[in-house]
């Protein structure tokens, strides 16, 4: 499948190579191309580097991989004509790190990213994902307790969780919940704030939450 | 062991309920004793209704279960001078149900409805547990997935997190997570989020989140 990933950071380089490992034609978009030769030699040139626009208009699925901070002047810059129709597979959180200490949300729980760039791309097919897990640990849930965890999707266009909710399970995510329409993302947004707290106490970023039900 | 317990609704019943099957002596504080008179009978005597104060003055452990907005009211009626030294077992949640749809958060995630009680009773060893899960599933983890999910504890004085571990583990949970400071409850009390779109996806109370790691 043809998927362009918006953010070249460390969970946009995780998806990209999981996604290439997969057979996927990625186009990943940066405003600095030049910063990514090294990593794209080790992923093995399978994919390539343009600007956000050009790996929007590539990407039948175009994931949003920025910092939070920086999302909706990214995808702006990718372009409305770029995201319309298109499942946009948003992994992004909503995290201030410009004070002390850990990270504080920038959004509060009666909105959140997720619907702020639905609201933005009313085309777009928003589907919130992954954004409550490492990213070593997205691309490879079998590295913790045998992939026996879970990852949820939220979104108003049950087509885009469909092929989104495909997408995981080619990953190797067997327990995916339907939270709801997009504004459920407030829930994985927030819980946020617990992830963080869990990385300090237990003093590493491989771990998730299994719904147990 | 004698407890008081502050706040006689569903969950606060529900840990006196357990409390009280374990062996313990049990005080119940509310504003209002007669309306307990029927449900008492149903715990079977065991536990006495008193005022706030008494209930307070008679704990070794002290459980805040109100609901989250007049949590701090109802501490003011026990007494400061009946928390001194004890430990506070917090288990509320900073929700404000005054609105439409789902609740939502009356404090964000740069404080906590257990550093407020923490600050306000600052002789109190306050600690945060129990807020991430069903009244049902808290006093009988084996109700869900053989029990093989997570509680958590925040707070300031390692014997006071000990003591309420102990008492947790006496419940019946084996998972218990010592997520550090008071100040980690904002990642407990923020989760509450997320729960409650899992209880509208799932449409029932009982599961929990298990920290796979």
């Amino acid at each position: 499948m043809d998927i362009g990933v918006i953010g070249s950071g460390m969970v946009g380089r995780a998806l990209t190579g999981k996604l290439v490992e997969l057979g996927h034609d990625v186009v990943v978009g940066t405003r600095d191309p030049g910063k990514l030769d090294e990593w794209l030699g080790q992923v093995g040139g399978a994919a390539r580097v343009a600007s956000n626009a050009e790996a929007a208009g590539h990407g039948e699925i175009v994931v949003n991989s920025t910092a939070g901070v920086g999302a909706l002047d990214a995808l702006t810059l990718a372009g409305e004509e770029n995201l319309e129709g298109k499942v946009l597979m948003d992994v992004s959180n909503p995290l201030d790190f410009s004070g002390e200490g850990l990270p504080t949300l920038f959004v509060e729980d009666t909105d959140s990213l997720g619907e702020r760039i639905q609201r933005s791309f009313p085309n777009a097919r928003v589907v919130k994902t992954l954004n409550t897990i490492n990213a070593s640990v997205m691309v490879n849930p079998n590295l913790v307790g045998d992939g026996d965890h879970t990852v949820f999707v939220s979104g108003n266009d049950a087509d885009a969780k469909a092929r989104v909710t495909e997408l995981l399970r080619s990953f190797g995510w067997r327990d995916v919940i339907d939270l709801g329409d997009i504004s459920t993302a407030r829930g994985t947004e927030m819980a946020i704030q617990l992830w963080l707290r869990l990385m300090m106490a237990l003093g590493n970023f491989n771990f998730n939450f299994k719904i147990v039900r």
